[in-house]
Parts: structure tokens; sequence; C-alpha cells
């Protein structure tokens, strides 16, 4: 059974201090289909516009990602440019062009609706639920969102939340969801909101899960060298809902908080260079690896 | 045998939005005695003034501290005062008053010099060094700095930093005194210093260790509830050492990995009420319990 992910597919231009790329592969759903492929079958949704570059899909296809949910429409694709300053934190963002994405309110292929694990990335809350009702029983539904919908679309956010299983939202959204400023109190109230697991991401600190009767906390992964953080959120999901698909234990506190670690696994590629570079070269044994070092990180 | 801390004792006014106090009893070697004092003997090299408060001398006997080194000099004790912001970060310095402490340059009683273990609290590395060669061949060397004496005496914390086995210090001042933002160098630069280990205090984002061959990252116990942050550096810094002391084994990566633990989980109970009222009134048995709460918080 494959995961299927509704989100953007979009054409990042990024500065930070140590380099920039224009015009690169981006894209929540991008970011999370290619971290979940080195786990498990990925059936995107998006769309793109007439100018998105052959070679950009041919990645995606390459990881084996099914494509037959990326519609090509008439105009440009989704642009976003963002500057990052020396801490890598929030980026100043330059522009964003939604063009082809505006009006984007996707019908799920037919092919793609017995998906049992599902990804609703950050978008419209009304669409999620929109893109929820055209699913048959998933087994399995997460998402995200951002402070943008929070603020614009509350209610419609809360109505979705009583049909999510897991909710991954980062640090500073949880606190303007919740408006609790402690992360402990923050992610009690999420999950009173509806969802069974709320998953907050504190980028270079790593990630809090919380459920009704128990808390996880991991550090991040120790990198060298951060390059740009830009997807770094969408490739731990990828990474984290992949690994849960691929184990089938969706339930399973001890799988969920492996899963955690993949997820944090996965983020460190992406912010070690610019777009999905890292990602896009990285072998499922070098991942394994990886989560072995990140053990002897972590283990006392 | 016992652990040998020289530092400040001293009275802190402090603010934060969830309350405040006067003239408390504070110092880092107050923390950090009352902290270790759980773990194994501490005995104290420290001076007060005439104005120091009985019942502030009775509570480091009560924990069993031996006082014999803490000095009543003329005048009045070192005071601080700061105020803290909602996201209890640095504080501002209200004032300091160094008073007795100003021209402190102890003298090790005789019944102190066979300490094995030393921890060196913040003050200035000259005087560390002074300290350090008083002492018989310790078998473990631990201190602390701040960014005050990486800015004015870098010299002689580099000279000293060549005789310490473990330097324990602060994200923000590892990285001026290495001149790297990234913490796996930072790490990595300092211990090129001379420590055998370097251990890197991220306040709420947990703590990190490096040594020449592994790194180890822990984060931060969950709670719900921070209402003062002063003293948790030097709280953990008692914890981490007390434990090493009681285990005895100091090169063990294992009982280093597990010491850092219960640094963790003693300085979680001084941030969670003023001075070092929570820290004063636990017992063995609850820290044996928030420790195995942080096993389940953080084993996957």
């Amino acid at each position: 059974m494959s995961i299927l992910v509704v989100g953007s597919v979009a054409l990042d231009s990024v500065e930070t201090p140590f380099g920039s790329v224009k015009e690169a592969l981006g894209g929540s759903a991008t970011y999370f289909s290619i971290s979940a492929s080195y786990f498990a079958p990925v059936n995107l949704v998006a769309r793109v516009g007439e100018d998105f570059p052959n070679d950009y899909t041919a990645i995606l296809k390459r990881h084996g990602i099914d494509i037959r949910g990326l519609e090509v429409a008439k105009g440009q694709t989704f642009q976003w440019k963002g500057k990052y300053g020396y801490d890598l934190d929030d980026p100043e963002t330059i522009y964003t062009h939604l063009n082809v994405f505006e009006n984007f309110s996707p019908k799920i292929p037919v092919e793609y609706k017995r998906s049992d694990v599902v990804f609703l990335a950050n978008i419209d809350p009304e669409l999620q639920s929109y893109i929820l009702r055209q699913v048959d029983k998933p087994r399995l539904v997460a998402c995200d969102t951002m402070n943008y919908w929070i603020e614009s679309k509350r209610q419609k956010l809360q109505e979705l939340l009583k049909n999510i299983d897991i909710f991954i939202i980062n640090e500073s959204e949880v606190r303007e969801l919740t408006q609790e400023s402690n992360l402990l109190k923050a992610g009690r109230a999420a999950l009173r909101l509806g969802p069974k697991k709320v998953i907050i991401k504190k980028g270079g600190n790593g990630v809090l899960s919380f459920s009704k009767n128990c808390a996880f906390s991991a550090p991040a992964y120790l990198l060298e060298s951060i390059l740009d953080p830009t997807g770094a959120g969408d490739t731990f999901a990828g990474g984290f809902i992949g690994y849960l698909r691929k184990s089938g234990r969706f339930t399973s506190d001890t799988e969920i908080r492996r899963a955690i670690i993949y997820g944090t696994i996965m983020a460190s590629y992406t912010v070690e260079d610019f777009s999905i570079k890292k990602l896009d070269s990285i072998s499922y044994s070098e991942i394994q690896k990886r989560y072995h070092d990140y053990n002897r990180l972590t283990r006392y």
C-alpha cells in the first residue's frame, strides 16, 4: 500500500550566507515525497505550470514516485524566494508567486483512492479536508499547517484536526495555535484539538512528540555544516511517515519513536545542501549508517 | 573521597515574569554544592560577608556540605540582581556588587587538599589556576567560565584549560571562545585547547558533550512550569560531577553519559522554583524517579 501526499511542488530561490540557488526544485510535497520514497511507494498529488523543467519531473520519477497526480496546468509553477541570516532561522520571504497553485483544488486520481496512509502537507485546511473526504478509509492521516492558516482559518483548521491521527507542526506554530509558550503545555493543548499524536519540530533542537499517555524527546543529528534549512520539516515528515508505512505498525509507540528518528535523519541530509541536492543522492545503506551514528550520539 | 568546589556564594535578587525573590541564597558554588551533595561529600571554598544569614549557612550544613572553607570576611556578601523576560533567556543584570568577593584569593584548607575531584566554578581563570596548584594530584578537574573572562583573560583561560579534564561551558560562551558558530565545530575546537572532554550546556535545549572520539547529545527534561533558570548550569555541573564522584569511573563513557543525565535531572529541579527552593527540598528517591521518567522520555 502507498502513501498519498498532497502539497506543493515549487521552484525555490534561496539565499543563505553559505550560497544560493535559483528556481531549484522545492515545495512541501517534493521534499516529503523524495524523503518517504526511501521507505515506501509514494503517490504524489500537486500542480505545476508548463514551465516546470522535465529534469525535475525526472528526479521525482527516478525515486519511483507515482506522478499520475502531478497535474501540469496552463501557466507558471509556484515560485518562492527566501533569504536566511547566519542563524539559518526564519527566512525573510522575498516573494511568493502562487501562480498555478492559486486555485489548486485537486481531484484525487482513482488509482490513489485506496492509499492507506495520507499526508496533507501545508495547504489551506479547507482543501486538506476536501482531499481527505476523497480517500477511502485511510488507516493513518497526518497533516502539517502554518501560521498563515492558524491566523486566517483557525476554525477550518480545528475542524480538520478532529479527523487527523498525527499532527506535525513546528514550535512557533504550536505556540500560536494553542496560546501556550511552554511546549509541554502546548503539545497537550494541541492534543485536545483532536489528533491522537502531536509532533513538534524544533529545527536544530530536535523533535518532541506527545500522545495521551506519553511524551518523547529526540535531539537533532549533529552536523558540521548546514547550508540551507529549506524543506527540513517536510523531509522530516517524509522520513517519519515513510518509515511508519514500511513498518505498518501505525500505533506502536516503539515504531513511532523509531519513525521520528528516521525523520530526523532524513532532515539532516536536506539541510546539508541546497534544495534536494543531498536528499536526492543518498542510498538506503547511508541512511542506516546515519541511524546507527545517531544511536551512538544519543544512547546512554 | 570528596569533591572540592571553589566559586561564589551570593545573595541573588531575581525577577522573572512569574515572580521574584530578594537576597535569596545563590552563587555558583551554592548551586553546585547542594546539587552534588545528593551524590557525594562536598568541600566548599567561598567567601561571604558578615551579613550572610545564618539560615543560609544552615541550609548548606543540612546538606552535609563541609563549610570549613567558607570564609566569613569583614564586609558584605556578593550580591547580584537580574531580570528575565518571558523567554527566560539571558537576564538583564541590574547590579553586581562583588563586595567581599572582590579580592577573593582562597587558601585551600589543609583538610581539603586531598579532594580527588575538583570543580572550579566560574571565577577569574588566574584564580582557578592558583587554586588548582594547591590541590594534591586530583584525579578529575572540571571547570566553568563565562564570556567576561573569555574577553578579558583569554590567555590565562587557555593556560588553565591545558590542565582541565572536563570543561563545562554554555553555547554562547563556547561560540565566543572558539569563534565557531556550529556547535560540533566549536566543541572540537574547544577540545584542541586542552580539555579531554567539553560539555556544552544549551539551556532548555539540553546538553552536548564531546571527547576525542565521540559525541553525546541529551535533550532537556520536559517541564510544565519553569519559574527561574538562575543556577541551572551550576546545578547541572553539581549533578554531573556528583554522580561521577559517586561512580568513581571517571573515564567510562557510559558513566559520563549517565552523569550528564543526572546533571540534567538536577538542573530541572532548580528551574522549577526560585533560588534553591526546589533543589533544597527533594529526596534521592525523587531524583531516581525523575531519572526513570527521563528514560521513558528519550528511549527508542
